[in-house]
């Protein structure tokens, strides 16, 4: 029978990270570990389209140049994102002498990248893998709800679309945090149809997996110094927590969300921070270095991802999510 | 320096394939290696992109039931379509208790899973995995061009997007067709932005696809009974095999596209299929029966992908590709 879980025998580590992060993100509280804040969202494009794509290629940029290598050592990039045909991804990809192979889960990308890159490494078919994901606040709006310029109001259930960018290079050297073993997702739909209240959609995916991997691995909510979630928010990390207790699982003492994390909750975030840019920002600048400083010894990021499109919405059709589980060690 | 190529050292067997196709499809040359033709291109369902979805789901369905293997003893599904936010993967993966990594990269999805699913049971993560893709000509026109009520006359450069689904199971057991080796692909943009033009933006990334290969591999063309282009179409195929010409490898007797042997071109089918369908049931139909019969004895599939959006278009960008190659053995 198969088992979801599985350990990367030969560690690989991670070389080195970058993010990159908008206004907003700056100066929220995890904003002294992004490596560059960005004052002007359109990055001196003209659309936010290619803001988006120019972030993520400038995070992917920045994690090479860290490592010292050349384009020509990298194995490949694992990356993909939100927007349509995952744009950003592949255009940012087009400025790189580098393989390319897209991915999506949407907001569950980052820890699916980490595992698919993990593979590749701890496989032996490549050295080094760029694990990166991002994520544009006025791109996702106008793609997935109304143009900025209408100016809705936004709902109490509703999250912000995280502005910015993270890139990862997984390798078969180095010294930094390693990534030791994954849990994969599967999609899980408990017929949320509401598309303002992606915590609630999401946080059955995330406890399936979190379920999942303590199952196979024998590991407890103990045995991890923190218990991350990508972006369920607010709503949706008390919901992924009740759930856990009702199988028996305590994990409010450890349980973290990147999308609660992100934000001085002022104005219009609500729930907190949403989108595949979210964990890429928060896991690749603050819980990298904490795992780089040895403050945490054993963490697992569980990125979660509404797997719906506007048609889909439109069709009437309810929201399946999915999260992935990648444990990483100091 | 990184190798773009490498070697599956456990040669992992397709112990199944099924493959479902529309009724332009099942006239087809290739008709009768599809497993089965529905004659209803909605196939039951209200809106094309939930037909697109049920195809999916129904030839991975078919795949499994093939091998007798439970849901259980696949360990995932690697699948991704043209919709927005793959969802016809993402929803059809919901129908299964397998867990699952979305990807894309255009209509090279279908050689991008082998490559992902071929690592995942060759490094041993798993025992059996699903890659799948499909696509739909209905949902597709009006996601990336114009309503089909609209009456849109085509240009004589277009392809038509294939209506059908395949998936394949590929195992550490078995007596099929084995996964050898592979080729990662990486953007290539000539500058193309006509977007009724794919082969054209298309051919040079399958060329420098195999160039590569060639290079890493030390094989040369006489080595592959066929090498199999997914949907450059005629035009696309012209400027591939000239552009192999140009850096002294003569392909022109062993080079095929699935895209050109799809179909009867007898009205607007122009250049041929195209779309994730189309290597998708060309393969797994045609190609893996094939293999089986020991009547081609190694093969190479390059499914090409162009890496648009209509908003990437609309932005006056052009259209960056990206070819993966699988090398298969009977």
């Amino acid at each position: 029978m198969r088992n979801r879980t599985f350990i990367f025998k030969n560690q690989p580590r991670i070389h080195a990270t970058a993010t990159l992060g908008g206004p907003k993100e700056g100066s929220g509280p995890v904003g002294k570990y992004i490596d560059t804040i960005v004052h002007d969202d359109y990055f001196g494009e003209k659309t936010f389209e290619k803001s988006e794509r120019k972030m993520l290629e400038y995070a992917i940029r920045q994690a090479i140049q860290k490592t010292n290598f050349s384009d020509k050592e990298i194995g490949a990039i694992v990356a993909g994102d939100l927007l349509n045909q995952i744009i950003s991804s592949s255009y940012a990809c087009r400025a790189f002498d580098i393989p390319f192979l897209g991915i999506y889960n949407a907001c569950s990308t980052m820890s699916e990248a980490f595992i698919i890159g993990g593979m590749m490494v701890d496989g032996g078919y490549v050295e080094n893998v760029i694990c990166a994901t991002g994520s544009h606040f006025s791109s996702a709006e106008r793609q997935y709800r109304y143009p900025l310029e209408l100016g809705n109001t936004r709902p109490p259930q509703a999250q912000w679309t995280v502005t910015g960018a993270g890139a990862a290079v997984l390798s078969v050297r180095g010294k930094g945090p390693k990534l030791v073993a994954a849990t994969l997702g599967k999609v899980v739909d408990f017929g949320i149809t509401d598309t303002n209240n992606m915590g609630a959609a999401m946080a059955p995916a995330a406890a399936d997996t979190l379920l999942e991997h303590f199952k196979n691995s024998h590991f407890k909510p103990e045995d991890y110094d923190l218990i991350i979630t990508g972006d369920l928010g607010a709503f949706g990390s008390r919901i992924f927590k009740d759930l856990m207790w009702e199988k028996g699982f305590d994990i409010s003492e450890r349980h973290v969300d990147c999308g609660e994390m992100i934000y001085n909750i002022a104005e219009d975030e609500f729930q907190g921070g949403s989108g595949a840019g979210c964990s890429a920002i928060v896991f690749n600048g603050y819980f990298y270095k904490k795992l780089c400083n040895k403050e945490y010894k054993r963490i697992v990021l569980i990125a979660t991802g509404a797997l719906l499109s506007s048609v889909s919405s439109q069709q009437g059709e309810s929201i399946p999510s999915i999260a992935h589980a990648a444990v990483f060690e100091s």
